[in-house]
């Protein structure tokens, strides 16, 4: 029987700062991405994430980003490479010591925002963050963006990968993401967003605004849970999944 | 032969904003307290700094505080319980995982400034922060006050404690220290500093202003790093210790 | 014509957190009191902030907080004097200057959380926070809680005071707020609170829980924007005013 | 007789992190930089800076920057337009309504580290900046690099400038700083750096590596308080500028 993971952004409240909806979330995904309090999440909001991720059966990845709750991860901060990497190591240093201290394991890392596309597009980048994960556990799986270079770069250092594609962004014929600055970038409907699910996890394709099969492989599905219909789009995908016979389930390697 | 250890509070700069004299005092202290990035440190000094204690052969600690940049730690910032222990458990995790990529073992924890004051006072803080330290690490030693109650607590948690007492500072009668708001709280001279470590070290004792007197177990001297004397006063302290036919080496249990 | 202010904390929101509903909330109040970036709000939603209230026709004062972002305003930082009063010159300058390049001016200044309970309570720090806005502009207006000592702190500093209730608190027969402590500290119905409103603005007077008669004096009613339901109370509020014959109008003095 | 301004980055200090040595530099100089909170300063130390500079008759700038005190404003900061402006603003009122309430007078704004060198080579943050500064008052002198594309941009916003150069730095045959990157970048020594100060001012020239005159117009010459010879290199200036009888004054227009 064929699975997918489905993996969402967790844990990225501040204090009285309020984000997401972690807690209706959590029952239809596999995987989560849990911040690491530099660019969202503080100790607190984490540990409370962690505990709901264990109680959901949840896998939990560490999501470290930019230092910078000013721009939620999503600007890029100028950075010297010994900086990145340490900053990097912190996070996920960090996420692992309170997820093993609340009996789990943390299982991979995926970068959030500006890091993420970052890393995507420059190799130096992507070498530096990926050294600084396994500088604190080589046994970690690097999740990244389908079809990148941060595959090859993660292998290279003798890490593992998992791709990630979404399921509510169209691609275009190279394979890319349909920049947001075009218009219909984003899949509006929960049933198209399923479908582009289901068509990529059986067949590694799926298909441009233009009808043109585009081929995509993945081993997990990013959802935005800051979406207000998040939930919806979530038991759409469930029962698609269900009905084209593949299990939601954690990735593994 | 006797020994003795000296710890120093380390790896407190923040960017471009500079604390302290490290390169100076690691080749004099057997102990550092490496800050974890809330009161004080980045993730880029405490690499740094981690980097720096293993070339010396200096013990490290990890020295969380309250989150509190701008008053360095050093005010009680009111927390709820279960935060405060996240906010330690975050900073202990950040610290041990950092220390085990350089290849090096986290082998205690100091809390700083108004965090290390307000558990030798108040019980259920106390309580609290060992929960926290044990979540990371049950085999961590808690260094703390000598003398104070953190010993019991620590204990009663099953941890192993360190106490610690202060070269430059004046003790009452009752084995507490000299209150700053009294003049002669501090100890000017490096010779009378020097001269309470070994004292201590020897006899479990020092002399109170007064002449008299005063009973103190410790296994660790916490030497103040920012000040500008600091480095002098070390070197006295070492060469006393000699002297004395004492030691100086990093505790060990 | 009697007339009351009805006033509320907007300008929370922080990058890419976001706090309250603002724009529901502008059509419904007299008076806002603008985060001014060191508890909440950052200087380009102040700026939105600002605006909004010009466009609505709402007095504009400043709502200057402790510097505590992770604690939203709501502890107690122990603060110098001296560095206290500065913090809040900051503030309410930085808001002041905004608010006339808007072409606006501001009219008062109301602490936020608990700087605002700390004044209420402790005398010096009512001093400095007073002198503070005294300093940056003689001619604001001091907004506190009704029948607190700050009335005669502001007095005595020569500066004009408006007097806030609240209109979804119960207060006590000796006119305190009951403590959120106890039962029923909140009147849940929107209704009750809007009788609340009226009684103390045409009598001055409203009745504890056992139904005696309590004496207040308010010239403005304090609504809690991050209320699910505060647009609801708020509507409720402007029916039962004008039902009353009183006007929904910013203080004057 | 001829006169010319020095002016000094001051009051960087944030709570027990120091920076500068602001007491020994205020004598001096003749305009002072003041950070506004920002990259760099407290709003004590800001109040602090203030009044030294009000005891030493030395004129008041505010020094906005990016919003980066991990970077210490030296990393470009990714903002929208209208993000950008709000933040100067923000900087800026509060700088000029604490030197207000402290008797003394805002003159101008030059913004810092990275915010000065972007504006110095991209026109449409410099345009933003401005805007901001005029926001918040259209007299406010704006001071930028001499020779760059600032003092344009401020005369279409109808905004004095005042150009600046630097003692200690080479200049390149087209009147551009020599690069860092390059050797002899900087100028080693006092009497050097004095010299070129002496030339610029009377000659609107100084001379490059390989002997080149090249012309320089500047009414204000920059001084680098972190350097740990700064007061020596400002007593060398001091000396050349009197014996060439050259008076050392604040700028005005």
């Amino acid at each position: 029987m064929k699975s997918i993971d489905i993996n969402c952004d967790m844990g990225e409240s501040y204090g009285n700062f309020s984000i997401g909806n972690d807690a209706a979330i959590f029952p239809h995904i596999t995987s989560s991405n849990i911040a690491c309090g530099m660019h969202a999440g503080d100790p607190y909001h984490i540990e409370k994430t962690i505990d709901m991720a264990l109680q959901h059966g949840v896998q939990i990845g560490a999501h470290p980003g930019y230092p910078d709750f000013q721009g939620f991860g999503r600007r890029v901060i100028p950075m010297k490479r010994e900086e990145l990497k340490a900053y990097v190591k912190y996070q996920v240093a960090a996420l692992k010591g309170m997820v093993e201290s609340a009996g789990g394991k943390l299982a991979y890392v995926k970068p959030h925002g500006a890091l993420y596309n970052e890393i995507a597009s420059n190799a130096s980048e992507a070498t530096t963050v990926i050294a600084g994960i396994k500088a604190i556990d080589p046994k970690l799986v690097v999740m990244g963006l389908a079809g990148s270079h941060v595959e090859q770069i993660a292998a290279e250092a003798g890490m593992a990968f998992v791709a990630e594609a979404f399921a509510d962004r169209r691609y275009e014929a190279n394979a890319k993401l349909r920049s947001r600055l075009k218009e219909n970038a984003v899949i509006g409907s929960a049933e198209d967003a399923a479908r582009q699910v289901v068509s990529i996890t059986l067949n590694n394709e799926t298909k441009t605004l233009d009808g043109e099969p585009v081929s995509i492989k993945a081993q997990s599905f990013c959802i935005h849970g800051d979406n207000p219909v998040a939930v919806d789009i979530l038991k759409t995908i469930t029962d698609q999944l269900k009905a084209a016979g593949i299990e939601k389930r954690a990735f593994s390697l």
